[in-house]
């Protein structure tokens, strides 16, 4: 999780450095050019880093969290490397017919000028309701495009990464339309729900003459100041999830997420999954098959050959039975390949809609994956754990999406402009 | 708003204040035991006022917003004079055809010993993720009964509410089942989302023999610490909304929520509207319709004859033309009666669901309002806005349902002993 690397620093040194950094961080970067920024940010190094900590956690003790804001501007889209933000609400839309290149380039300059606005606790240029726009509550919006957006985007001299694509049908999907797929993501995140609300509400309003409304997916995490900082979060499943997790800034991060080269670079690959968790069949399994279904604790996440959270697994290690203690069929020894390039970043949200009648809960996660190549990251891992997987037990997906996040833009600029400048 | 009166005292003291007056308060009752101590509560005084003001803001600077604990016990229940949370759920349920009143009275006994567990931040009795109770954020789950509810539980001793009952019609209704009634309200609120995602799920699967689920209706407000203490909440038409609303711990609030004879003395009345509000036309009226529509300023809420937020209105004011500044059809008039004794405690929320294709926004209030009598206090203001009030242009109810909210109790008693015991 991205607050593991703070823990041990005293607080107010910390701003200061990350706040420090950050402006270092956007000045170089302006001072060299976009461009030039954007290929400098699929470099690790210290400028990298600065922005990849720049955003975590902005509004301090004392401060009011709806005070927190967030860069918009730099070479990465905000929203990805920033801390989770505790509501997040997913918007796909469907381009209408006819809206061609030129069509998208208005739309995306519009969106850009909503988005930094807003982040910044600013109204939108044409807000209706400016008074909501005040409590930025570290706003972030990411735009990431779908298959059809690239190609009616492109010129024959941008190339659509390959695997922007659906991905692969796994045995264990149970897709519906109503989640799947899209022309363009908004994510748009916030640690104040209204703020999210109003925003979602300014973007889709300048939307309105381009597209329509595929699908609306809002999530959740535990509030900003409900936790220590570094808590893990758990799922609705009580698991600790997300330990294993690439963290920013590290060069790790860095070398996982970011496209290095070509008309993305600097940008990332997004996998949206919706996957539906039987809250109900999991209540029936006692204490002991939760845990060997993850390999996990459920008191405090450690790996069943381990005492602490963070403690390497023990795969090798046998019971007194001779049985592996953490069983074959466990998620936590399926997502784990021995190929370490095959490992991407989560960015998970919960969700919980209104059960039926005779329904106890209608609840997931909402799983966000950042990786540079979907194909080389994603889907290897994806097919591990279609094989075999204990949790494909009380786990369904009912919703897949992949996208291209296009890298961030200085001032001036918007973001797409790699393809649609 | 219940925030409203704090602003001004220095924090620790205020802090040192409540929790203090809240424990010699409930120390009070429980020695007078709880028959007594829900009479004392229909009487204003320093005992109603501390445990009033008890539950106020118990996280307090420095301390973690998840470990905020309101008290469960008490005369009166939790979630009405508490600070309104960040997040509610409300559930109505439809009982199962056989439920008697012995069934009422074991389903409310473990519906009580669930709720006190979880809003001491404890698991429940049989919680299957006691992992995620750890974090109470100020939670309450306050209950509330329905008609039906009331005819099973009561004997020939007990007399329901004469307003215990669907409102009359208004003209401006266009109600749907799918949001109406109900025999029993769990209101299940606290800072966090995931809190309260748990809290529902753990009540629901103890009601589960007893009852199916009519709606659930999630509900937010600005997120705890979001902004300064003390603002009124905007709704999200963005106007300020609730200034006129009698403050909790004062005489006023005392006696106008509170039932003050019979078997549910200590309790009050609880109406529930799901209020839609279509935006997309609001924003087509222009700033001075919108305020005029109010009769308040939309930048700070006060009223169009007034400078600040709580400057009493001028009605007899004429603008240059001789027409009234507050204008007669405005929300503001409307909503004041000239007899006092016709106002409520509005604790509402926000709702924004997922809007359809050509959609932009799906949005509305989750209007609640705590009276001890609705006939008396609530139906004469409705029916003045059903007349007449330019807001009706924009705002639809489309839910509608009345409880009675029966008094708190004490440990080892639970909510309900007064008509089931």
């Amino acid at each position: 999780m991205p607050g593991d690397q703070s823990p041990g620093r005293p607080r107010p040194t910390r701003r200061q450095l990350l706040f420090g950094g950050a402006v270092a961080g956007f000045g170089a970067a302006a001072a060299v050019g976009a461009d030039q920024a954007i290929r400098l940010a699929g470099r690790p190094g210290p400028a990298g880093a600065a922005d990849a900590a720049a955003d975590a956690s902005p509004a301090g003790d004392g401060e009011l969290t709806g005070s927190g804001v967030v860069p918009f501007y730099g070479p990465h889209q905000a929203g990805i490397a920033t801390l989770p933000q505790a509501h997040a609400t997913l918007v796909a839309l469907d381009l209408r017919d006819g809206i061609n290149r030129d069509g998208l380039r208005r739309l995306m300059q519009l969106l850009t000028d909503d988005a930094a606005r807003l982040t910044r606790g600013e109204p939108a240029l044409a807000d209706s309701e400016p008074e909501l726009a005040h409590v930025p509550a570290s706003l972030t919006v990411t735009f990431a495009f779908g298959p059809e957006f690239v190609r009616r985007a492109s010129t024959a001299a941008v190339q659509a990464p390959a695997w922007l694509r659906p991905l692969p049908a796994f045995g264990i999907d149970r897709l519906e339309a109503a989640w799947s797929d899209g022309d363009l993501l908004l994510q748009v995140a916030a640690d104040d729900p209204f703020t999210v609300a109003h925003a979602v509400r300014m973007l889709l309003k300048d939307t309105r003459s381009f597209a329509t409304v595929r699908w609306t997916q809002p999530g959740f995490r535990r509030a900003r100041g409900s936790e220590a900082p570094g808590t893990t979060m758990r799922n609705l499943f009580g698991q600790v999830d997300g330990t294993v997790n690439p963290a920013p800034p590290t060069l790790d991060f860095e070398q996982l997420v970011w496209i290095r080269e070509g008309a993305f670079a600097g940008g990332t690959g997004m996998v949206v999954r919706r996957i539906r968790m039987d809250l109900d069949k999991w209540d029936r399994l006692d204490r002991s098959g939760r845990e060997q279904s993850v390999g996990r604790t459920l008191a405090n996440g450690a790996p069943l050959t381990g005492a602490e959270e963070r403690d390497e697994p023990d795969f090798a290690a046998k019971n007194a039975a001779g049985f592996p203690v953490i069983a074959e069929f466990s998620h936590l020894r399926r997502a784990r390949s021995e190929n370490t390039s095959e490992r991407f970043f989560r960015r998970a949200y919960n969700y919980d809609d209104a059960p039926s009648r005779e329904q106890i809960s209608n609840s997931g996660l909402l799983f966000i994956a950042f990786q540079a190549d979907v194909d080389a990251q994603f889907v290897p891992i994806q097919q591990r754990l279609d094989e075999l997987d204990l949790l494909n037990e009380w786990t369904t997906p009912i919703g897949s999406a992949v996208f291209v996040v296009p890298p961030g833009c200085a001032e001036g600029g918007y973001v797409g402009e790699g393809i649609l400048g």
